[in-house]
């Protein structure tokens, strides 16, 4: 079995049930797991508001800076209604459990499916982006980003199919390398420009003339694109339940943590890109990012390499982030009958293989129908998002709403403000990306949806019929027929015989007669081998083996009682080796298929195996 | 079932067995027949003479007119012999078979392979050189050869699917039009050549300089390429059955007129393109037929679009000639166990319908593979073609010495001559085209001996497992012992409990028990409902439902005495559409091939149909 060898090999032995343990993270090791998403924006926020605002001249860039404290506001307002998520749901508080629970089924599908093309965008995006600042260190690997991006996608995914835990230690080394070298940066940056003023010159960068006005509607939709700093805020509040207790506390003292690390990157990087006039270069493909270390700390320094070097892995782990949510999504909404079951199936590994394995196809998709290009994919990125924050905080104001427990018009107060804010920026978006591609995400949501509802319907239908409350038990079978097909008087056919004969009393043998020539040597040999069972030899004209065969079962089925069960005996030979099936015509395999869709017969294969 | 309405559309509705019928063909009719491969030779012989030569600059391309002379000599050698072999063997006397009765089974196989080549390569060059016909004349139609050639050879596929009997009246007529237009040009060539001297000047053509010397193997190899003029000639000796009495004397009357035609049509084409200085223009991809014809006609002359139309024809009817010949081939050797039994079944419209697929295939293969382009293809032709020459001439001697009826030493020394010229030439092609392709057949042939050896072998060894002298008949079944595994407690469940009791009584359920909370579920309902039938509890620490399952029928067989036997009943629900499958687990169908190679164990799914 060698497929089997390699899949141990790739994934590993496999772990029993009992070995499923949780680790309990402190703020610091959790700080680590769940950032990655949200902190990793800022790899690429900045340049995607530039990009829409450069189409405006250069002198629109400007507008980058307001923008981008705007954005910061949101973030504000965000994590404080997420602090607020996280005591609500000490458990862990998922946007589409909490819509689910307070807002009903279909805002609940709404949530899951907004969730769904996000956690596949999560990964796209973020492996792309990292692609791209390796691609910005090393121009001459540009060509190759499609194939780094589906190498680094493949490795996540057989890592995932592993059980990588979230374990903390793992992650905590590259993401705080990348606060503190992003940090750093910052610092440094600041420090050149309120000291020295002017930056050292790069070289030229392609600024592309003007081809737009500066409308408010490019102002928004370079805000819209900026909205990406956001995704992944919410995953703190997915994940309370692993935080060391009170888990509550702790993961609402992470969250602020996150909204003041996330902030002042954001805002340092755009401040810096800012004040020394970095603009995207869509002719060398170099990112912001990789421009505004090199303006801080000069091209050839090993600190510019360290810079490129965590932008990557933090945008790893955030791309890995999505292998831990949208399993665990759709396991949960498998069990809710929404997705198929195999989804809610725990692996060799004790990770729910199936997911990992179609959100790993589904990026890797992505990633080659845009071409391995950040941008491209972002104008369908954060719609998703912003969906489902606004039902996550419109779930949570109805909660307070129903528990009325103490200051509870403060907290419908806040989570009001956050729902609003996601709201409207959730229209902001759709409606600014619209033609870019946001209509592909707004079209694949309802769909998502009544997918959901009608593999639901299915599975509610299929459990009705196999209720034994409703339908009642089967009858008892009474009598009990069997046919034996018969090609030939052999070893195959007497077992076939045997086999029939110990479960039935009414065993009939059936031979079609296709050569004429042939039928008086199998009568004569029946008469001599077939143990007395009567033969029905089925003329057949146009030399089909099931066409007779099928009448004739039609023919003993009219005639069968309620309690009787008709039984097909086919003999099959099984060769030693699979390839001497090609010498063979498989009739058994065709009548098999005949029958399968045919109710109230059973077809049995009796197997005779050849030696090699 | 849309395939099925497919099927009925391109090859029609299925006749019955009753309907088979042969048609007895006249001389005339036989003629248009058989000789369709033979005289389409003419069409490339040829310019792949001069192709050779030409290497060697223009004035090597004048020993052309000499060596057409030889090969004429050469055809009527061949011909005298199987002008013998049509008296010898009345019922059609292929090269497999004279072979296979005279020289024994091995030589007989290796002119069965030799032929099998021959008919794919029969298709390739023939359609190619057809589709050549027509890019000479329209030569915009260049770069699409090699879809022209494809659409040609699905076309004759389809058509032989269908069942296109030789009916002698269809052939008749793109046949005699060849050879009446091919024939006018000749003359009408000759006439002009006599009366006129030099022809009308052409646009000068491009000689490419020489890059040989004029060497004896040069001259081989380029009388080796003339030798395809001789393949097909053998088309009559295969069908003396099906001329009308005395069968051997009309069928031994038609080669001598084919022979005629033959040699007139090809070195008449030989000595025109002699006199004329055609060479073949590898700039233009213009045939030197076409040449020929625009020489003697002029390019816009009807006449001209006469002969390529003609010439196109008949080599559609010679690569036809393969799909009546090849599938014969094959019935027979899968009659005699040397092929897949599949050959020699009788499709729907009374062909062999297997054999036309595959040929089709495989001469598509080589279609696209050579780039549509004959002369790639010609080296690798006609070394089969005089392998089978030999073999049966060979095989023709020994008949004449074993029997020694009249005149048998004069037929000895005839068949003698004919095997003597063949092998010999078989020789000389197989040396002078090695290197350019021959050795892929030569290569090839023992191969195929080697793997109809194999079937051979295959089906000898499963004759004598299935024989009931040599093993005698199966024990008496007198204990039968069922296990239904179960995953639940529902309808499909209980029905396939129905059918283990009625065919056996001693049930056993089993469940494998992956979360012990379902376990007591189970059971309590088991108690309601499982009629009284024990149920095993089976855990699985790693979540695999087959493994613990096959480890307990692992035990139940050790203990299983001779006359017993294990019947493993599978509840299986059929969704009512195939795409609902999707949506369930496919446990059955894991542990049906789980079972499928094990020894002792039946294994039947009862099906639960559920409504949609």
């Amino acid at each position: 079995m060698q497929s089997f060898s390699l899949k141990r090999l790739l994934i590993g032995d496999p772990l029993s049930t009992a070995q499923q343990a949780y680790e309990r993270l402190t703020k610091v090791k959790a700080l680590a797991v769940f950032s990655s998403d949200a902190l990793s924006s800022v790899a690429y926020a900045t340049e995607e508001i530039l990009l829409v605002l450069i189409l405006a001249g250069s002198g629109a860039v400007r507008l980058a800076w307001p923008l981008s404290l705007a954005i910061a506001g949101l973030i504000a307002v965000v994590i404080t209604s997420y602090y607020q998520t996280v005591h609500a749901y000490p458990k862990g508080g998922g946007s589409y459990i909490v819509a689910h629970d307070n807002l009903g089924v279909l805002p609940g599908l709404v949530a899951a499916a907004a969730l769904t093309t996000d956690y596949v965008l999560t990964v796209a995006v973020s492996t792309t982006a990292g692609v791209a600042a390796i691609t910005s260190a090393f121009p001459a690997l540009y060509p190759h980003r499609i194939v780094i991006a589906l190498a680094s996608i493949t490795l996540i995914t057989i890592a995932n199919l592993r059980g990588v835990r979230e374990s903390g230690t793992i992650f905590a080394i590259p993401s705080y390398l990348f606060i503190i070298t992003f940090l750093s940066m910052i610092a440094t940056g600041v420090y050149r420009w309120f000291s020295l003023g002017m930056p050292p010159a790069l070289e030229p960068q392609h600024v592309p003339p003007a081809i737009h006005g500066l409308t408010l509607f490019l102002a928004l939709r370079a805000f819209s694109s900026g909205c990406t700093a956001l995704t992944g805020i919410e995953a703190i509040s997915n994940g309370v339940q692993v935080f060391k207790p009170p888990e509550s506390d702790n993961a609402g003292k992470t969250l602020i943590i996150l909204a003041i690390l996330s902030i002042t990157m954001f805002v340092g990087v755009t401040f810096i890109s800012h004040q020394f006039g970095t603009v995207p270069d869509e002719a060398t493909h170099e990112t912001v990012v990789s421009l505004v270390a090199r303006t801080v700390f000069g091209g050839g320094s090993p600190f510019y390499f360290l810079v490129q070097g965590a932008t990557m892995l933090i945008l790893m782990l955030a791309a890995n982030t999505s292998f831990n949510g949208f399993p665990r999504l759709a396991s949960i909404l498998a069990q809710d009958d929404y997705m198929p079951r195999q989804f809610a199936l725990l692996g060799d590994r004790l990770v729910y293989s199936n997911g990992i394995i179609i959100l790993g196809l589904l990026s890797a998709g992505l990633v080659v129908a845009f071409g391995g290009q950040t941008t491209r994919l972002i104008p369908l990125y954060a719609v998703g998002v912003f969906m489902a924050f606004t039902l996550s905080q419109m779930g949570t104001v109805l909660r307070w709403c129903r528990l009325r427990g103490p200051h509870w018009q403060l907290k419908v107060a806040i989570n009001g403000l956050g729902a609003a804010a996601t709201g409207v920026v959730s229209v902001v978006i759709a409606a600014t990306k619209f033609i870019y591609g946001a209509w592909a995400v707004l079209l694949f949501i309802p769909l998502l949806v009544a997918g959901f509802q009608a593999i639901y319907r299915h599975y509610q239908k299929v459990a009705s019929q196999l209720s034994l409350e409703t339908v009642g038990p089967p009858p008892r079978i009474r009598r009990h027929r069997a046919i034996v097909p018969i090609a030939g008087v052999h070893q195959g056919v007497l077992h076939a015989l045997e086999y029939a004969r110990s479960i039935s009393e009414d065993v009939t043998a059936v031979y079609v007669e296709v050569d004429p020539d042939e039928t008086a040597r199998v009568r004569e040999r029946w008469e001599e081998w077939g143990s007395g069972v009567r033969l029905i030899v089925l003329p057949s004209p146009y030399r089909s083996i099931i066409g007779p065969l099928m009448d004739y079962v039609n023919k003993v089925d009219d005639i069968r009682r309620y309690d009787e069960v008709v039984t097909i005996v086919l003999p099959q030979f099984v060769p030693a080796q699979w390839w001497e099936n090609l010498l063979h015509n498989q009739t058994a395999l065709l009548i098999r298929l005949a029958f399968l869709f045919r109710s109230n017969t059973i077809v049995t294969d009796v197997p005779y195996r050849l030696q090699a």
